[in-house]
C-alpha cells in the first residue's frame, strides 16, 4: 500500500534523451517515460490496450508512441490516434497518462488522481537549481521495500558502525554525538545533530587540502513523505562551528535523496550529493560521487539482508531503542495519510475498462 | 485446463534417435519418450511410480526401460516386469502410457482417455509426407501460454510491424491488405488474405533469382484446436494473382507450426515450413529456415513480454479491435470444447493410485 | 515439521577457525555459529532484534558479537551489553542462544527446549575420537528434504543401480544380497547384509593391494532419528567372512553420515568415512573421501530431482516395495515422535516477543 496522491521522482532527465521509450516500474505500475519531438516528456502507462505489448518496445512519433505488434498509434496524452486497417476508433482504446513535471535534473511523477496534481506541492530543494551549488545526480537499484532506506536515514549513528572508513570517519560518532534537536512535523521530521571537534570523515578529507585539521560537523537533515530526504551539511573549523553562519570558512554540502518504490520489495534510489566550494572544474563533484556510491553500497549490503530477513519471517517484529524515535514517528505519519487517502476512495482516475476481444 | 482428447505434437522423429529418453512435459504431465529396439515409439509416465525417480535417468533395455535408483523395470507398455531382489510383482506397480503415432517427422502423443485416441482425427497435412514438398522441421520453446501465440498467428497485421524486414516486408501490408475471407470452423477457423502487386518479403527475396519484381501474394490459413497453424503462401508474379492456380509461374510454400503447452505459461513450438521449387539441394530450405526462426525470435520477445505483463496484472483486461474476430472466435471455441470434456469426466483414464511405503 | 528437543549436527569444528561468523539456517532458523576467544563455541540466532540486521554481518569481539549495523553488542549468552549512545538496556533486547557441544569434529546444536537439552543424549560414536581410526569429515548440501536422503541409505540395493562403478560393485548386489536382519528400534532400525564371494567394489579396490581377490562384504547400518546414519562395513577373504571377528585378516569401515535439515526442502549433509588400515599417510582416507563425494554425487543426482518432482505434483503418492520396509518404519516412527512433542506444547522456549518501534 502506497501514498499515491503525490510526487514521486521516476528519472533522471538525461536518461530520457535521444528518443528513448524507458519503461520504469513506480508503486508497481509500468511506466513509458519518454522525451517527445516537441521536447516535452511524457508519461503513460506502459501496456498497450489492445493485447498488452509493452509500448516502450514500440516506436516514438512526434510527441506519439506507436505499438509496434499492430501498428496501434497513441498521442502523449494517451488518446489513441490510428488502428492500422480500422477506420473508427473505439473511444475505450486509451492509455492511462500520468502528470510529470521536470525540476533541477529530476523527472517527477504523480500517481493518483490526476485532477489533485499540483506542481506547488514539489519539495522546492532551490540548491537543485542553483549554479553556485555542483553535483552530479546519480541512481541506485534496491532490492528493499523503500521504508527500509527511510529507517537507515533516520538514525545517523548507523555512520559510525556502516560507514566507519567512508562517509562516517569514526565509531566515536556513535558514541559523544546526539540529535540535539528532533522535530516532529506533519509530514514527517526534522534532525540537528553536532559532531564537536573531531576528524574529518574520509569522504571529506578527499576533496579538502588540509586532512587532518579538526571540525565541527553538523548536519540537518528533513525526512518528508512519501520518502524524500534531504540534508544540510556543514564542516567548520573546530571551535568555530557555533559562530559558523555568521564568520564564514566553512565548507558545505547539500544532500537530497529520493526512495521511489518500484514494488513492495524494491527501490528506486535517486539523489544528488552537491557541494558549494568547487569551480568549474568537476572534480570535487566527481570524487564526491565516488565516496557517496562507496557508501551507498555498504547500506545496499544491510539493507537488501533486511528485506530478506523479513521476508523469510514475516512474523519478525523489530524492537525500538531511543534512536528510533524518528523513523517510528515517519512511519505513524506515513500510515495515517495512506489509511485517509485510502478512505477517500479517491486514489484512482475513474479508469476505463475495455471489454476483452477474446471474453 | 487443457483439452485432453486429441493429438499434440510431442517431438521431432530425430529427438528419438541413438536410444535416447528424451524427458518433455506436456500438458504439465513429465513424459518419457523412446524408440525401443523395435523401432516402434514409446511414451510413458516419466517418473517411477516407487519412489518418484525418473525414467529418463534410467536406461533402455530392449522395448522397455529400468528406472536405475532401485533397478525396477518396465515393458513398453507400462506394465513391471521386474524388481530386483522381490519375486511378487504387485499390479498396481505400473507406469502410465499414452497412445502415439509418428506423421511426416513429427511424433504425436493422445494426452486424455486412451479409448478415445483415434489415429484418424490426427489433421492431415499431406505436404510433411509429399517429397515434391521440402522443408527443415524445427523447435523452439516459449516462456508464454499458448495461446499467445495462436493469437499471434490469427492476426497477420503483425506481419507489418513486428516482421517489417524479416517476413513481413512492409508496414504497407497492414493498411493496404485485409482478410478476404473469414471462415468461422467448428473447430477453428479459416482465413485467405491478399496483398496485390507487392514488393516481395526479405524472407521470400532470399530464395529467388528477381528480388524486385512486384508480386501478388496470398495466404490461406488454417488455426485449428487445440493450437494447430497452417497455411498456403502462394506469390504470383503481380497482375498474375488470381490466374496462378490454373496459369502456374507461381512460387508456393506450406507452413505448419503446432503449439503444444508445456506448462499453463510455456510452449513446446514445432513447425515446418515448406516449398515446392527446391531442386535437390536444399540451399532454399536452409534459408527459410533461418528467415523463419529469425521471425520467431521477433514474435517471443514480444509474447513472452506479454506473458509477464498478464502474470504481473492478473486483472488486466483485453480490449479487441476488428482484426482480433478470428482469435475471439478460436477462444470460444476452445473453452466450449474444454467444458464439455470436462464435463463428461471422461478426460482421464481410471488410473491406478498405489497407497504410500511410508504412509 | 520438524523434531526439536534433539542434537542436530549443524558444523564442522574446522568451519569454526579464524574468529569466522558462519551463519547456517538450521530447521528453517538462521543460526550464528563462532568460536569466540575463550575458545568455546557460541549459538545465536543470527538476527540483531533491533532492526533484524544478520548479526554473522558485524564483528566478533571477545566472546560476544557486535552488530554493525547500529553498534548494538551481545554477549555469549546473547545478553545485550551496550547500545551506543543509550545508557538503558531494554531487557526484552536480547537474542536466543542455542545449547552447543562439540564431539569428534562435529558441532552439535539443540534446537528444541534449551531446559531440556541432554549431552548424553548425543549419539556416542566413538570411532569418531578414537586415533586408530582415520578419515576427513566433510560436507555436501542438498536441494531436496533430508528424509528423501533418509529414505536413500534405508535401501542399500540402490548401491547396485546408482553406484554401480563407484560404491556398489556390480548390479548382482541387488539380487544376490538381502538384509539377513532387519530390526525394528524405537528410535530406528538396524540392517544386517552380507555379500558373499564378491568381487570388491571400486571404491574399496582403490585401498588395497589385492584388487582382485572375492571378498566376503558385510554391512551393518542402523539409522536413527532425527536422520543419523552409521555403519560398519567388514570386507573379509571370501569364505572367512563368517569367522572373521575372531580371526582377522579382515578390512573394516565406520561410517557416519548426518542429515540435518536446513529447511523443508534443503539439507546439510555432514559426513566421515573411516578406516582402521591406514598408517599416519593419509593417502587411503582422501583416496576414500573422493570415492564417497563421487558416490554421493550419484546420489544428489536422483534425490534432488526426487524433489522437484515431489513438488510439482504434491498429490504423487510413492507405492512400497519389500525392500521399503525399514525406512517406512522409520517415518512412523519420527511422525510418533513430532507428533507427541507438538502436542506436548513444550518445543520452543518461552520467547520475548518484542514491541516493534514503528508499530
Amino acid at each position: 500500500m502506497f501514498l499515491k496522491n503525490c510526487w514521486y521522482v521516476a528519472a533522471l532527465d538525461h536518461e530520457l534523451t535521444d528518443g528513448k521509450l524507458l519503461n520504469r516500474t513506480v508503486l508497481g505500475e509500468h511506466l513509458l517515460l519518454y522525451r517527445g519531438e516537441s521536447g516535452r516528456v511524457n508519461v503513460l502507462n506502459d501496456r498497450c490496450p489492445h493485447r498488452g505489448a509493452l509500448l516502450s518496445q514500440g516506436r516514438l512519433e512526434g510527441d506519439g508512441v506507436r505499438c509496434m505488434y499492430h501498428g496501434i498509434k497513441y498521442d502523449g496524452s494517451g488518446k489513441c490516434t490510428q488502428i492500422p486497417g480500422q477506420d473508427m476508433i473505439p473511444p475505450k482504446l486509451r492509455v492511462r497518462s500520468y502528470p510529470v513535471l521536470e525540476r533541477g535534473h529530476f523527472v517527477w511523477v504523480w500517481m493518483g488522481d490526476a485532477a489533485k496534481a499540483d506542481p506547488a506541492s514539489i519539495l522546492d530543494l532551490r540548491y537543485l537549481e542553483d549554479s553556485n551549488w555542483k553535483g552530479i545526480p546519480a541512481y541506485l537499484h534496491y532490492d528493499a521495500n523503500y521504508l527500509l532506506i527511510v529507517d537507515n536515514l533516520s538514525d545517523f549513528s548507523h555512520l559510525a558502525f556502516v560507514h566507519t572508513k567512508t562517509l562516517g570517519g569514526s565509531e566515536e560518532y556513535a558514541y559523544v554525538s546526539k540529535p540535539s534537536v528532533i522535530e516532529r512535523l506533519e509530514n514527517g521530521f526534522r534532525v540537528e545533530r553536532w559532531h564537536w571537534d573531531s576528524d574529518p570523515p574520509p569522504f571529506h578529507q578527499k576533496v579538502i587540502p588540509d586532512k587532518t585539521a579538526k571540525v565541527d560537523r553538523r548536519n540537518i537533515a528533513w525526512m518528508t513523505v512519501p520518502g524524500i530526504f534531504n540534508m544540510e551539511t556543514l564542516f567548520a573549523p573546530a571551535g568555530q562551528g557555533k559562530q559558523t553562519a555568521a564568520a564564514g570558512g566553512a565548507k558545505e554540502y547539500r544532500n537530497c535523496q529520493f526512495m521511489t518504490p518500484e514494488t513492495e520489495r524494491t527501490t528506486h534510489f535517486f539523489w544528488s550529493y552537491l557541494n558549494n566550494f568547487e569551480g568549474e572544474d568537476s572534480t570535487i563533484s566527481r570524487s564526491l560521487l565516488d565516496s557517496l556510491i562507496e557508501g551507498f553500497m555498504e547500506d545496499k549490503a544491510i539493507i537488501e539482508r533486511q528485506q530478506k530477513t523479513l521476508e523469510e519471517d514475516p512474523s519478525f517484529q523489530m524492537l525500538g531503542i531511543l534512536a528510533d524515535a524518528p523513523l517510528a514517528h515517519f512511519r505513524r505519519v506515513l500510515d495515517r495519510l495512506i489509511n485517509a487517502e485510502q478512505n477517500s476512495g479517491a486514489t484512482q482516475p475513474a479508469e476505463v475498462r475495455p471489454t476483452t476481444a477474446a471474453g
